[in-house]
């Protein structure tokens, strides 16, 4: 393979998107050892460095592990380049729409499982939000993180983090600072009785509300359809 | 900073670990311009290729974007690296319960959005699926990927892609090949049916029975509650 032609692209970007295909594609399953730097650096026509550079990448990414002294293997082939390059190709209409499905999701389920330290936590994030206004970026952050932790799900959590930070990144750069929809505190309220109150089909349709006037604000400034 | 210190953990991991602090921690903003890679190797009392391959692994991870002769910037401060560890630290049920999110608002959007050309590719994969049998992964994956691209929503897409395939990696992790759940084809066939007769309710509630069974299976071999 004539990696070395790859002209401004630098040489270890080219072995880590061929070993990205590589791990996509199939080739090496979870668990499995790959070559060692020297056998890759010969089937790739490149140095030992340029290897060890480029392992270490996708080591960074999740997906290859070193074991020392024992070789490098495959972590995962859940690649989360690609959903990250999938995101910013997406339109923020979509983006809000899976911020909805987590969103839902979430309300449901801490209204099934909040106990009363989660409750404490949400009535303290929405006195905040109530003191700080409705353009409070980060105290809307930490309402909606209160919601999430009362799932008691870490896999949520995590993911939740990460898109809405995520979600928050691509709004701004559609709409600007000035054209963000405020946040519906009485909306944000209704959400919190529906969890206290243990109702997880009412905490799914305030979820839903919560996320229907930035969804039309985004429609309407981008030329989306409202969906 | 005493970098130097790290031991085992090689200098360039620990720079990497200290800049994804910074970013997380919002010392620098979406498009702001980092030090130098100059600047970024007195401060942290590193040499200049040890920032150099920190910077690479930023790039590669989505957050840094190097632009030729003009520095690098903070791409997006949402971190995948913090994903992936969430979602391996969290048990099976807790990425099950996210997978069932991300599958009931799919099915409900499918239903509402589906032209013929998903409906064509829905009964396809159905019929691989019926002649495959309930163990096929792939025909099973294929119908999957079937109805969350009905969806039209790119983002929802490439997220599902990502966690479908961590959710099968971290199931066979937990059960291993031989206890898996095979594969309902029966409601698969009803989520298809509801998709094409355009009742996102239905679709909802089919695309949530489907992952009962495994959800049971898991709580039941890993002595998780059932939930």
């Amino acid at each position: 393979m004539a990696l070395k032609a790859a002209g401004r692209v630098s040489l270890v970007d080219s072995v880590v998107e061929q070993l990205r295909a590589q791990l996509a594609g199939g080739e090496w399953a979870v668990g499995d050892r790959i070559p060692t730097e020297h056998e890759l650096a010969e089937q790739l026509d490149v140095g030992r460095n340029t290897v060890r550079e480029a392992v270490r990448v996708l080591v960074h990414a999740g997906l290859l592990e070193s074991r020392q002294g024992n070789g490098t293997f495959v972590r995962s082939t859940a690649d989360p380049h690609a959903v990250l390059s999938g995101m910013r190709h997406a339109g923020a209409l979509d983006v809000l729409e899976l911020r909805v499905a987590l969103e839902a999701e979430a309300a449901r389920l801490a209204a099934v499982r909040r106990d009363d330290h989660d409750l404490l936590r949400l009535r303290a994030a929405l006195a905040t939000l109530r003191e700080e206004g409705d353009r409070d970026a980060d105290a809307d952050m930490t309402f909606h993180m209160a919601v999430v932790e009362a799932t008691h799900n870490a896999a949520f959590t995590e993911v939740y983090r990460f898109f809405s930070t995520q979600v928050h990144e691509v709004l701004v750069a559609a709409l600007g600072d000035a054209e963000m929809p405020p946040v519906d505190i009485d909306v944000h309220e209704a959400l919190a009785g529906a969890i206290e109150a243990g109702d997880p089909e009412a905490a799914e349709a305030q979820a839903r509300e919560l996320l229907r006037v930035p969804m039309e604000t985004v429609a309407r400034l981008t030329g989306g359809d409202a969906r």
